[in-house]
This record gives C-alpha cells, structure tokens and sequence, in this order.
C-alpha cells in the first residue's frame, strides 16, 4: 500500500523504514530536508542504528519491494499518492493542529487523515467531526514503543471509523509488533465458581478460548474517534504509574544502610531512629533487579530497562539522564488521564501520586514547604 | 500542689510559670544552672516575654502563694518535694528513658513520674509496667501549644491510672487552657433520623446535653498507659494533615498567574498549557487568608498564624523560618501515627502524604526520580 | 443600598435578612411563590431559626429602615430596581447560565449582575467577556459559612472590576461576618534573619504592622472575573483535605481498640497482628475533640463542630447524616482545584487525595479492586 | 545433594519436586501424612497438574537419580539427612518461630536451617543470632513465582552467611528458574555524558559489559541475615503498587462511558458532568490488555495474567477470585514495606496508596466518611 509519512522524528523514521520492510510505499516529508534525505538513504538523524539493521532493512525491501519516496512539500507528497490517499501525521502534539490544516484541504473525499502523535483525544473528537464534513476519515493512533519500535514494533490503539481502520490495516499490521514470541492469550472460560470444603471460592472452567482479533498481533481498533488516544493516554498513565512503584521500591532499598550513618542523636527535632541495627544493608541494585527479571511476580520489560541502567553505572548519575536539571518532565498523558478519572469520579490515586512526584522533581511544590515551616515557626514547633 | 519540674526549655519553663500563678509549689531543675535560676527569676531564656506577661506572672504569684524553688540535682529537687511525690519530666523524648532511670530509684511507692514530653506511647507502655512493679505511678502526657503554652495554656491528653490522674487534677488544670472564650459543646442529642418528602434523611433531636468532665477545660484522662501519648501522636499526625492541606491550596493559589509566564512552546516532552488565560491571577496570600479567619469553614489557629506569617513577609523567605536548609523536618508523631493505622489496617492517605511531603522536602525522593529518568533515557520518552 | 436576590434557598433566604437588618432594600424572587412569602415574612422554609432570631432581624430592620420587597417575575424584580441596578443570583451552579440568560437582557449598561452560587470560575471568565461588551459589571462572588451564615455572616471572595466591587460595598459589607470577635491580624514585620549562637536561624523584626482593607471584615475583591470563584474553589478543596485530616485521624483512634479483637491467627493470607498489647484503648471520641477545642494547635471550627456531632451521638449513625446510601458527595470545587493544581504542574496530594476518599466512599473503586483480585487468582496469592 | 524440606504446601511441593528433577534427594514432611504421601507419589494436594507435567518430573528423576523420601517427623528427617544437613522451612510465616523452635534442637554445629516463608526480615536478624551462637546457619529466602513456580521456577532473594549460600548454591539453582528465555542483561557502560549542539545531555558509553554471577539465574544472596526477606518484602510492596497501577488505569477505562449514563442534572450537591460527549466508549477491556503484551512500554508478566483473567471472563465476577466477600487482603510485606520506608524516613507515596486501597476495600475507611458526613450535616454542605 501506498502511505504519506509526514515527520521524520525517531518515531516517524522507524516507521517508514518498517513499512518498506514490509513492502509498503512510503511518501516521505519533514520540514528539515537533510532528515528527509537521511531518512530515504536509511541513516538515522537522531539514533545509533548498527549496520546490521541497515542492512535487514535494506535486504527486506528488495525482497517485498518496498519504496521509500522523498517529497519537499505537502503539495508534493500529497501528489504522489493515489486516492483513496492516507497521510500519516507523526509530529509534536503542541502542532498537530496546525500542520492538519495544511493537509485537510489538500485531500479528497475518501481519503484518510492519521494523527500518530499524542495528542488530545477531546482534540481528535472535534478534529474529526470537521474532517467527515468533508468526507475525509480522520483516525487517532496512540503508539506506545519509543526508541525500541524499530526492532520491536509499536503497539497501536487507533480510534476512529470502522472501514477506514480496516482500510489500513496492511499498514497498521506492518507498524506493529505482530505475535513474536508472545502466543495469543489462551485460557479456558471462567463460567461460575464453588465453594471448596474450607469455604473457599473456585473458579468453575468451561471450554478454552483463545484471544481473536488484531490485538494479539498488537493493534487494536479501540473504538470511534478519540478512543486510539483515551486508550494510549490511560496506558500512560499507568506507566507512570508502574514506573514509580519500581523507583519508590529501589529508593526504600537503596536507602536500606540508613542504620549505618547514625541518625540517632536526642533532639526535640528529628525522631532518632528507633533500631539502627535494622538497616545496615548495601543492595547490589543492578543484581537485585537481574534476579527479578525471571520467575518473579513483577518482571516486565520495565524491569528489563531497569536492570540495564544499573549495569550501565549503578549510580545512575544524572549526567547520564536525557534531562540533567529541573527534574522530570511529563507529557500531557498523564494528566489528562487524571481529568478524565476526575471528570469520572474513579479514584487514581496511584497514577496521581506518580504524576505529583514528577512535580515535586520539579521544585513546584517548594512554597508550600515554605508555608508549613512558616506555620511551624509560628506555633513553634514539629 | 507541689510538682517537681525537670527540664527548662521553653515548655518546661513556661508550666512552671502556670502553676506558680495557680499558687503551686514548683520544684524546679535542669542541666543548665544558668537556667534554673532564669527560670526562678521570671526570665525566658528562650523567648522574649513582655514586661507585662512578667509582671502578670509575679502579682499573680502573690496573690496565690505561688513559688518556684531552684534543685541543682536530681536529689535535690526529690528531697525538696514531700511525699506522696510527683515529678514531671519535660525534656526531649530521645533522652527520657537516661532521665527516666535517674529518678525512678529516688522515688518511692505512691510517688508518681510524669512525662510530658513526645514519648513513643508504646515505651510509655513498657515504662508503666517497670515503674508500677516499685509501686510508682507513671502518667503520660502529651502536650500541644507549642510557644503561645504560656498565655494560652497547654491542652494535655493524659494516659495511666485513674487514681493519680484525679490527685493531680490541681497540676493539670492550673497547665491547661481552660475554658476561656470557648464555652463547652451544648447540643441536642441526635436520637433518630426521618425521611423528608424530598427523600433526604434528617436527625431527630431530643433534649439538650452539654459536655462535661474535664475536656472542657482542656486536659483530659485518655485511658490507661500510653493512652496519652497515643492520642497526643495522632493529634500530631493530623496537625501534619491539616498544614498540608492549607499549604497545598494557598501553593496552587499562588501558582495562578502561570498564564502569565507563557509555558505554550510546542514540544515532545512537556505539554503546553492549553489555556494560559486561565491562570491569569495575582492573588495577595495575606489578604485571602486574613479574609478567611472569619465566617469561612476553614477558619482555624493555624490559618491565624499563617495569616501573620504572610503579613510578616509575604514572600515567606526561608531564611526567617527555623530551619534553612534541609527541608521540613518531622518529629516522631506523624510517622508512628502512620505505624498505628498500618497496624490497625486503618487507611490514611492524607495523614502520610502530608509526612511523605516533608521527607520529599529533605531530597529523600531523589534516587527515585534518577530512577525514573534512566528508565526513561532506556525506552525513550515520557 | 437596593438589591435584588434571585433564589431564596437557605443561603439566599440568609443573606436578605443580614442585608435588611443592615438597612439595605432587597427585592426577592425564587421560582416557588411560598418561598418568597416566607422570607419576606421572615419565616425559614429550610431551617429551624429561633423566636429570637426572628425577634432580632425585625427590630433591627426597623431601626435601620431595612426593607424586604416581593418580585413575582424577573421582569417585577428588575423593575422596581433604579439604576444603577445590582442583581445577585444565589442559584444552583448547574443552571447559572440558564438564569443569567434571563436577566442580561433585562438589564442596562452600568448595571451589575452577581453570580454568589459554586460556579466554575473558567465559566465566570466567559459570561463576564459577554457582560461587558453590553456594559453590565459581572461579579463572581464565592460565599463560605453555610447554614451558620445567617448568624457567622458569610465569608466572600470576589472577582471582577474594581469600581463594581467598591460601588457595592456596602451590600458585601452586610453580609460579611465583619470583624467580630476576630481582629485583624497584627505583627512586627519580618525583615530578615540572624542565625543565632547555635547555628539556627531567627527572624529579625521591624515595625509593627496591622492587616488592613475590606479581608479583616472577611469581604475581598480577590482580582479580575473568576478570581473569587477561583479562590473560594480552591477554599473549597482545602476543606476537603482539613476535613479528611480529621476524619483520618479520628478513625485511627477509633481502631485504637483492635488488639482487643485477636486478629493474631497464623495465616499464609493475612498477616497476624504481632503486638495486640499495643491496641487496646477505647477513647471518648467526643471528650478527644472536646480536649483540642482549646490551646492545641489544630482547634478550628471544623473542630467544634465534629465534638457537636461526636456529643449528639457518639456512634455517628449514618441515618443521622445527610446522606443515608451511595457515600459522601462532592460539588464541583474539589475536583475544579485539582484540574487547576494539573493544569499549574503544581501537586497537591492531600486535596486529591481527600476527593478520591469521597469517590471510593461511593464504590467507584470496585472495579479496580476486582482487576486485583483477579490478578491475584491467576499468580496465586499476595 | 539432600535437602529437608518441612512444609508441603503449594510452594513446597513444587520446590521438591523441581529439586528431586534436577537429581537432589529430598526429605519430606508435613504435619498432614497424607500430603507427604501425595508429594513423594507426585500428585498435587493443592493444584491440578497435567499428566504431562507429571511424566517430565519422573522421567527427569530417573535420568538424574533424583529421591524424594517422606519422613513422618521432624526426628526422622533430621536422621535421614547426612550432615552437615540443610532443613528448608516452607510455612505459613506466623507459626514460623514455632516450627524452627522444634528443629534447632535436632539440628548440629554447621548444619543449615533456611526460612522460606514470608517472615519479617526483623525475626530473622533475630533468629539467626540465636542460632549462629548454636554454629547453625541460618539462611532467610524470600521466594517469588506463585503458583507458576513448578513450571517457571521460583524467583530466590537469599539472606545469610556466604560460605553458606555457596554450599547450598546447586539446591537454590535447582529451585530458580535460571536464565531460560531472558539472557543476562548486556549493555555498554556508561562512562560519562556530553552536551549535543541542542543543549541536550547523551550518555557516552565504553566497553560492553554482561550481568554476571547468579542473578541471571533468578537466585542472589542478597547480604546478611535479613536481607533475603527485606528485598522479598520490597519486592510485594512494589507488586502492589504495580497492580493497583494496572487497576487504577483499567478501571478509568471501564469508566469511559460514563458520559452515557447522563449524570448531567442540576443540583447544589453533585457536579453535573460538563461534556458526556467525551465519555462515550465501551472499550474491549481484553482487547485493549492483549494489545498492550507486544512492544508497548506496560508490557509484562502481570499484564499477560489480566489478558487471560478478561480472556476467563470479561466481568471479572467477584464470585470467581480467591476471596469473594471482604475485599482485597493483604499478607504483611506491603506493610512491612512502609514500615521500612518511615524508618528510613524515605517517601513511597505509591506503595503507600496501593496497600490503603486494600484497607479501604475491607471498608476500614468507613468511620473516617461517616466524620465527614457528620461534619458535613453541621456546616450544611459539600
């Protein structure tokens, strides 16, 4: 099939080159021409990619004939393409508006608008209904996989109509990881339950299922416009979420020698510590993280990453971080997702407390420390 | 009465002063001789006190009989006070086991020990059962009033048997605010509910009833050993709770001229604020909470004094606060708090959220968020 | 001063009658005929309101001139208004702009329209553009005190145009609480700080000053529209945090007692509890309360209240309360504080953490509870 | 190598008969003859295990020689094994003081007693002292894998003396899963970092570099007596947190049709929802997990174990987990957890919230709502 790539960041350029891999023909813009240059030569501009992979992908798209189409403008790319045309946006969500109102009106009845970025999904449920006034599909895709997509794929959550997802499916087959090494999910239904003799409960098992549909090769048709982006804004959310159960839990261990520097002076102040004798351990954190990746409950591909940081310096310095100062940063994701718990009235407290802290990593709540200690000053004391 | 007083510090100092007034006999000792005798001679070693509340303390002392006599050691001050003795100990909770063993072996059966200071209810427990085998009272006491104690009187929560909290009852009530402005709580007993035609649920009330005992005047027997402490702690962890809460909203007030700052750039990683106008507004801290102290449901003590401290300075520097650097410190009742409802399976996420505030001021989130990062540096994003 | 009062709820019903005892003139209506009948006639139709009450509103309007005047239709009300006009709609926020979409056009340039109910202020910022551009003043009032504001005064917090809020100061005035019993906060100015011999730092004090404007009378015009909404908002979801602190804190008191339940049995499932000795205090929960009303550091009017309800029934029915089933409600203004906090990248734990109590209260985490248990049956246990 | 093993639950059964494949000779009780039975004749007492699972496990012990011997008590099992013997304690951690209390004695200088359970990691500082005064090791070992550990093996975090983790290295390899399909983590150091032309920070890397030691074989000694069961314990209190993330973002989901339901009425007491429009998706919520397993950031073992639970049963009837009435339980790690983090004064704000959602689930919450409630009734509102 033919697609339209319009933003050649690490993202978009992973995709192009796996829709060549597989045979797909991809038209190809970004307003810097060196990268669009790059892109079609398959050198990346932002990444370190082995020749090995240069070669796979080299290799593949002889194979499958795959084509990789160079375009200086919109008007350009958008005349390469045959109708129905698909355009394929992959750029900051800050001007996902912007650059769509330079496409909308170069495309035709029939044809489809994709925003791959992280918008807003309020934002692609008001952006579609302008769009379908004109007939043209607009479909929202939330993409989760960062720098890994290349090799691993990117998981896909597209919202938006039916026909023009099944439309696209070639492409959104060829983004995506595909089964792998991960089987559909296969178990026997749950039709009831009983009562064992210690007045535990059961599950009673019928006949077994297996997973259907595209979501086992890891796209999934969500659901109408702005439900790509719901689902991959909740998904955020929740990586926040998990990303700080697995750092508070490393803190509480990497903090487990406090008993070692003594903190047991009497003051009126600061309690001593109770039991000193308690915390006198030094956790190999890169060990203890490699010990986990297999057999235990919480291994994940998060713990993976993890396990290499540690291996690569196990002081994890800041230096070494894509941000050196002013904390963490967070996309919008992750609050969205709390106005929409809140809009709902459903508890968040974990995915909150992870978003708050990347606040506090970022000094916003130092005036209120600065009230509670004016407040202590004033009333003297704890 | 006759009550002997160890420890001088501020606290310390200002109950001798109370219960000279009430016409007691205070038995007075520290480590510092220096401040024995300030404290005899009705000078603050630790604060500045007017010349009025000086001269209200000595014309006070006259009329009543009040006194203050000077130990310089602890056998001193026991030998000074007649049987059946008490002797309070005021001084930091790190040291009252040290001190606590000093006095036990010169008291003698029928005499009782108080603690006042910010014990851990759980060694008031064990100290209980050490002293009563000797036949000593042992009294827990927790205190709050921080260094307005002196004019306002202390509010006392009071664990340990009934008998020795009634004798003291004089010690008690001459420390203790009192009623003052505030009379009793006089309601009407709520005996039923009813449906209105509405469908909403109303109390049924039946006669008046008025609160009685000594809660009124503010100090009051808790229960049994530790019960004071125990009450005295969770009172602490609330206090945590409470200047959390007010610190949090008047920081997002104070945040809500970020429009004006212009975070709107178009970027990958942080996402623009959609709605700068929205957050537009200078609010002047002091004017809102000076406007809240009367008719608002949030009125309190301490939003008086935050409302001083924002008239004092309003930028709040944290050079006039007591501590510069290192953040908000913690003593120990707001984490034992937390022990208490982990223990009981009792919820509290705003009690440990506002005491994990304070660890977080300290840096002691820091590996956390490195961890974060590196996580993030490995895949990419977020 | 003239006024009239749209919606003659509780609040609204409150408000005329401190306005006429002021000696102001207001012209009410309210959807329900009754209801208009009853406050001119000084009658609640809410609430239980003394003889005395009553007795003292009538005899203060006869000294002051104060006036209470029947409107049947908008139309009535604005007409017996003389320019320049000041309507107040003290009205559910769900149908504000349905009732100011009635009067506006019924108004004249110079005229101002009053909004006193919960709106949400980004709705304020709005109506307020809309106003303007035919010349109507719209002020956005946010009131606190609740059913006692008939004889607490209401605290308020306002926004809009200065000229506006001074022209109609006298109406605020009346409303307001005023000073009372509460003078204006007064200190020494705080103007740098001198670290002491043992290294801590203290403030160093100027002169004397004493908070002034319309705040020690508990009116403040808070900033541009939506800056009294957006304050009292923020009020609001501090409530909830305060709130929370207390109940949390009451409620490991509560549990103090569960030593004595013997949750000790040895199980693979739950863990015993290893020290039941230390729990097995029943406190007065009323005499607790009624302790801290005076000299402890979280006395407050939140506080008074709680001991009132502890002292009406100690088990706290939940018949009693308003809400019978389906947990503790929330208005808009907890939640609009957090999307603020969200949008501001400033966090607030406590506040969120407080309405997501209320939104569990009410069972909408069950679903995520089930999502845990199921994870728990598939991996066998924790 | 012989090994006692005492206990025959799930996971002691498991972990004799992984033992007994890989050619140890494993001595057997329990205080049910019946289950010693079933485990030396290979039929669960507390699974079902397929026929072919069995056949493997007999096969594999006649190829490797592997012996499973019953032992009808705990004289017997100590005297069938060769010293210096090595007795592995596989029960419910409450009785665990007990049961080591009946084998010290039975135990010899350089023998080894090795907890297995899940004690609290401060028993075992105290227990291995005892015992080390005896010449008897003691190990701790936290275990994970549930009830997968048979087929996957068991995730090994060990506490204790060296030289005796060492000579029991080939029973702990026999128990873990080893490296199976995850090969030991290979990275590049990090050696520093520099600034590209955007001011933006990249790692320098060096020499590549592979995890080594036992950790990729998923067993680590982990430091001193203790250190096995607080990094076990760590590890619970971050599966918590890592579930309740999963759940918190599901169950927002879930709630994502909540625009349809049409909470849109006007009342003083309940924000009406502003735009049900965004609130309109019936999302696939096993689709939307599968969909996740393959290149998305959340994938994981958790994550597959949710695919299958919607996969049984979309509805996720309580009637078919584990516990059907009293909410979510919880064993003493997570709390344990905290209790380290409040030592160590370190925030874990995540941990904390998820381990309170259990609580709350068991309705421990509900004193602290009807408060509010009540606070609510007095002030008459939110």
């Amino acid at each position: 099939m033919q697609l339209g790539m319009v933003g050649l960041g690490r993202m978009g350029q992973n995709m192009v080159w796996r829709l060549a891999k597989a045979g797909h023909e991809v038209v190809v813009t970004d307003t810097d021409p060196k990268v669009i240059e790059a892109t079609v030569a398959i050198k990346s501009t932002v990444a370190t990619i082995t020749e090995d992979v240069v070669k796979d992908i080299k290799q593949a798209m002889e194979k499958t004939g795959g084509k990789i189409i160079p375009a200086a403008t919109p008007q350009e790319l958008v005349a390469k393409l045959k109708g129905p045309r698909a355009v394929w946006l992959m750029i900051p969500a800050g001007i996902t508006d912007k650059v769509a109102n330079i496409y909308a009106p170069l495309l035709q009845k029939g044809d489809a608008l994709i925003d791959g970025g992280n918008s807003y999904y309020i934002d692609d449920i008001r952006r579609s209904k302008e769009l379908k006034a004109k007939g043209i599909d607009y479909l929202d895709v939330g993409t989760s996989g960062g720098v890994w997509g290349l090799l691993r794929g990117y998981c896909l959550m597209i919202g938006g109509d039916k026909a023009a997802v099944e439309r696209l499916g070639p492409i959104f087959k060829a983004i995506a990881p595909g089964q792998g090494d991960t089987p559909p999910t296969k178990v026997r239904k749950v039709t009831g339950a009983e009562k064992d003799a210690k007045g535990h409960w059961h599950a009673v098992h019928g006949p077994e299922v297996t997973a259907s549909g595209t979501s086992a090769d890891s796209y999934l048709h969500c659901g109408p416009s702005g439900a790509g982006h719901f689902v991959k804004m909740v998904h955020n959310g929740m990586e926040y979420g998990i990303m700080a159960a697995y750092a508070e839990g490393l803190n509480i261990l990497k903090h487990a020698n406090v008993g070692k520097a003594g903190r047991t002076a009497a003051s009126a102040e600061v309690t001593p510590m109770r039991e000193p004798e308690h915390y006198q351990y030094d956790f190999d954190m890169q060990a203890v993280c490699e010990n986990w990746r297999r057999g235990s409950v919480i291994a994940s591909w998060l713990l993976d990453l993890t396990a290499e940081a540690f291996l690569e310096n196990s002081e994890l310095p800041v230096e070494t971080n894509s941000v050196r100062d002013g904390g963490v940063p967070d996309s919008g994701e992750g609050r969205w997702t709390l106005l929409a718990a809140i809009d709902e009235g459903v508890p968040c407290p974990v995915l909150t407390t992870s978003l708050y802290s990347r606040f506090t990593s970022r000094h916003e709540e130092d005036f209120a420390w600065k009230i509670v200690q004016a407040m202590r000053r004033k009333f003297g004391g704890h």
